[in-house]
């Protein structure tokens, strides 16, 4: 491979570039019900298609969809999805703040679209949202493991909103099971959306939560325990990450139970609200 | 589509030609150390090359390469990995016997293939083996979701061998944390292999962990509290399941702590040996 000067330099740029990056959002969608979901970049009402997803070498194919008359799918497309908990002290309560971010494993199927109903499982008792920031790994130096906290930063594709939603008594109630496994992945039970969201500075961003309306939490991304490159460098000093990962942050506050007939709105300011009706099993 | 009498004839004869189909074995195989996995099916010590994994809608490419010139990958490539705790009565001890199977998630991205190294991680203090039957989806039925018992038992496409490594200490001892995540999700912590058995009673076969050759655990997979089929289903209750996810079926017995320098076996009668040995990090 023959390395010009002139690529040198633009490398050597690219930093200070990114730093003044303007805020680009970005799309996954589907034209027909049923189709295959394709990645896009919003332009004002238009989405230009895009190759495949934008962390990834992306191209515009030069096809154009308008926003209204597509339906929006989870701007997510990761092998794994991760989340943290305890990572507000206003969520940790009584408890001990946490030395390390604790981390747990939520499964991919249980990704949701935006205004994709929450499914509630008919023998769920206590079911709670979660409203939470959420990170969208990019390309990762290092083949993804022993990542400073300088790089997992630069690892930081971008943020969306997202649910986190937990029934209470499988996680920690009368039905406590040994780990959190449907209590956290049942199927819907992690919305994420409408947009990804490059360029954002999603260390001070107010997040609030409403429930039929009501704000029921409120409170800005600035009060993280861990925030997100400390999250992505401690997850991986053990895991490999790789592009397209996703981390559910964690959610402020304390949470209520929602039952079929509800509607739960996450809105991140400046990214934009993720709605999902509640809706019997 | 147009159905022929032969082709409904054809499906009809499936089940019980199934129930009678004889023992296959199936590799995923490397022939560069850097090469993309390829699978195969295994004929004495030949492998003839797959057009992808046996349990989709794979053809012979016609290719054919030596055993003993290929080096074996994980003969695996599953969407979620998912795993059981507390499946034998000889490992649950003085706890309760679990009412429904205890579920939770592996990161895909701690598969290790049969041979290499089990890393031992720097600041781990109590690393041990849990030798298992690994069971391996096919097609799945009803979307993956809400299986009867006898539709989870069609959708075992085969089993192997697993080895479930677990970092006591941040499981359940002094360092432990909220979630297993880094306690059973580190990488390397997943071995399996190392052959994909298809067409083999799993219901009745004997498990051996040897620890530097020395037989450490030893029970049959007829003991298990939870078999595979109702594991299938209890799951499908929650979690869409999909063709190629991969779970752990628990572990017998107690276990031992491993070091660097060591190497841990685990066989499954008529499946084979699963050998990996431990390195420092």
């Amino acid at each position: 491979m023959r390395t010009t000067r002139r690529a040198v330099l633009s490398a050597l740029a690219a930093p200070a570039a990114l730093a003044q990056s303007p805020v680009e959002r970005f799309v996954r969608f589907r034209i027909a019900p049923t189709s295959r979901p394709l990645w896009g970049r919003l332009d004002g009402d238009t989405i230009r298609e895009l190759s495949q997803a934008p962390y990834l070498a992306a191209r515009e194919t030069g096809k154009k969809h308008a926003l209204a008359k597509v339906k929006l799918a989870a701007p997510v497309d990761p092998l794994k999805l991760l989340a943290v908990g305890l990572n507000y002290r206003s969520h940790v309560g009584s408890r001990a703040i946490p030395k390390e971010p604790e981390i747990f494993y939520k499964p991919i199927t249980c990704l949701q679209d935006p205004g994709g109903p929450i499914v509630h499982p008919r023998d769920a008792k206590n079911l709670h949202y979660e409203g939470e920031l959420v990170i969208v790994l990019g390309q990762l130096g290092q083949g993804g493991r022993n990542l400073t906290r300088k790089q997992a930063k630069a690892a930081i594709f971008g943020v969306t909103c997202g649910n986190d939603v937990s029934e209470r008594d499988w996680q920690n109630g009368p039905q406590k099971d040994l780990q959190w496994w449907r209590a956290k992945g049942t199927d819907t039970f992690g919305p994420v959306g409408p947009h990804l969201v490059k360029g954002l500075d999603y260390g001070n961003l107010l997040l609030q939560t409403r429930l039929n309306g009501e704000v029921v939490q409120k409170q800005t991304t600035a009060d993280l325990i861990f925030d997100g490159p400390t999250m992505v460098s401690y997850i991986s000093q053990y895991v490999t990450l790789t592009a397209g990962d996703v981390i559910f942050t964690g959610t402020p506050g304390s949470t209520k139970p929602m039952k079929p007939g509800d509607h739960v709105e996450v809105e991140l300011a400046g990214v934009g609200v993720l709605r999902n009706p509640i809706q019997a099993a």
